[in-house]
């Protein structure tokens, strides 16, 4: 169980069912996930992490659903497996079919493979590559 | 340095310039960056790397630049700074813009935060996503 | 279960008894968590270990509560979840209350989004940053 | 060099500029860090990134010295150099010791070393440690 | 459950079973793990992952056993619990003893703490070390 | 530079001087390296992890080649800069051949991507593996 315990909206003070309701409203649901009824316990995280994921996960020069893959990337490169289930579950709510999902995850396999093989190798930045 | 040194293409054996070859003619480019000249002391790394990164990153279900801004999110991530450099490289090459990239790290940031505010809160995965 | 199991005290050789009753005298508890029970397989690593985290977690230069609030953020940035679990409830053990570790979340959070935006946007280091 | 660039106090736009200017005085200096100049080019993620860091790294619950210190945790965790070294400095600023500094190493070292030994003996959360 | 679920040999098309007959033929075994029954969701990426690593973990200049235990060092250190268990049996039967793991654990535990002390106490790369 | 200066062993307390003969004489070899001189700073710190490091790298169910690799295993995947160096040259100078290194690095490299399709895919654990 959650570290400082899960706060039900009926149980919710004014300002943290402020931030539910806006979750809902701006994700076209009825359900709030666990992750910010654990937050919850601390009213500025809440609001705080809130505002800046909506603000993030807006689309703008990149649509919704590359962004829910990007989230999904680098949650499976982090082992998170909170962050895998909630953002697998979005990114499909965002439109992802299998065949991308599959897509995403070879090209994460790889990049964290050539990752340390470049770190490994030891191999130096290319000039042309120094922005 | 690279840890075995790098392989000019003009010192290289036969097989190895195959697989230079087939890079920059995949590319489009006449460049062959030092991540593939490091590889070249071995081969069959190089060549197996080679065709996986080619199959994998070539347009599909998920278009090149998505791919490649994919690339850029695990590496920030995993703080491989050559892959980072590279791979922005390559993301400019298929479009990138500065708008896209500013989007990419601000998603990548939020991930990242967001992945240890859920382990750090213990929080468990709600039913729904258990796919 | 563990890797090679547990052992408990009454299954102890005199070696790990040793440090079993050791743990329990510096803690001031009758119990002995499941990291100790599973290293007790490899009664070197198990006196080590020990031994290290007995000198290192003193209260010194920092307290002890400060000390276990560190394991926590690493722990979580790491996703290792028998330890947020462990030195959470040490943390809490050890004086943190619930407004504490809501603001070492925080921090947590922030620093592991920060990590990557400096790395992802190739931020070079400060001339007055070189110690 | 920073991937989108540097953009300096006399080149900034009035938004850019605001932000400096609270940079400079919530931290009693007159100098902006290349964090926050290469953040720039995105004022949007300038802003929410400095209000962000503001309210998490004000004294609270834990002091300021406290929270450098778990930022430093993190860092070092993660490898980042940039934050390392300017995290560093700021928790020297904020009143750390080298002897603070030494103790806090050595937790960081221990806590990476136990996440990992935890992990691999496949180590199971004890009971009272579910929260 | 797994994200696109598993595919059993029953259920799976030509292309699957060649992968799963060959795994099975090369490792000597009739039981084909959920990693691969996940996979094959994606034939391209089955094919491709399985080939690798055929030909990566064949003996060569490194035997079977030397293989498999840098595996485990490698999830281990990245908290893979799928691959710390898989790995882990493969090992053992590749000959794996209880003292050559305790061992491999303790040199996974060490070096990830010296890794962090070195990159927290920023120390310099040795002249000698540049390869 | 190290965050603390290094300790030459002209300017070394007795104390220190005691650690670097040791490392001196255990490695046959007239250099300290500046992991050491930077930990210096705190004599405690050094010899604890002088004195593990020599345990835990002495020859035993695993022969010294093998330790070291598996400490580069880590470092590569971890990106910790300073270790790869420093102990990609210690495997070199127990007799790693560059065959060797090669297939090291394909191992590691690959164990890395897997952990992530792993991860991605939200595997489940076989039942077999359950130790």
């Amino acid at each position: 169980m959650a570290t400082l315990g899960l706060i039900e909206y009926s149980d919710a003070s004014e300002e943290v069912r402020a931030v539910y309701d806006d979750i809902m409203r701006t994700r076209k649901t009825d359900y709030v996930n666990n992750f910010w009824k654990a937050l919850a316990r601390d009213p500025a995280t809440l609001r705080r992490t809130w505002e800046s994921v909506k603000q993030i996960m807006a689309p703008g020069a990149l649509d919704a659903l590359t962004k829910e893959m990007i989230y999904v990337a680098v949650s499976a490169s982090n082992q998170c497996a909170y962050c895998i289930a909630s953002h697998t579950a979005a990114a499909r709510k965002a439109g992802m079919t299998d065949a991308q999902f599959a897509e995403l995850m070879a090209v994460v396999g790889m990049a964290n493979e050539s990752n340390r093989l470049a770190s490994g190798y030891q191999v130096e930045i290319d000039d042309r590559f120094k922005s």
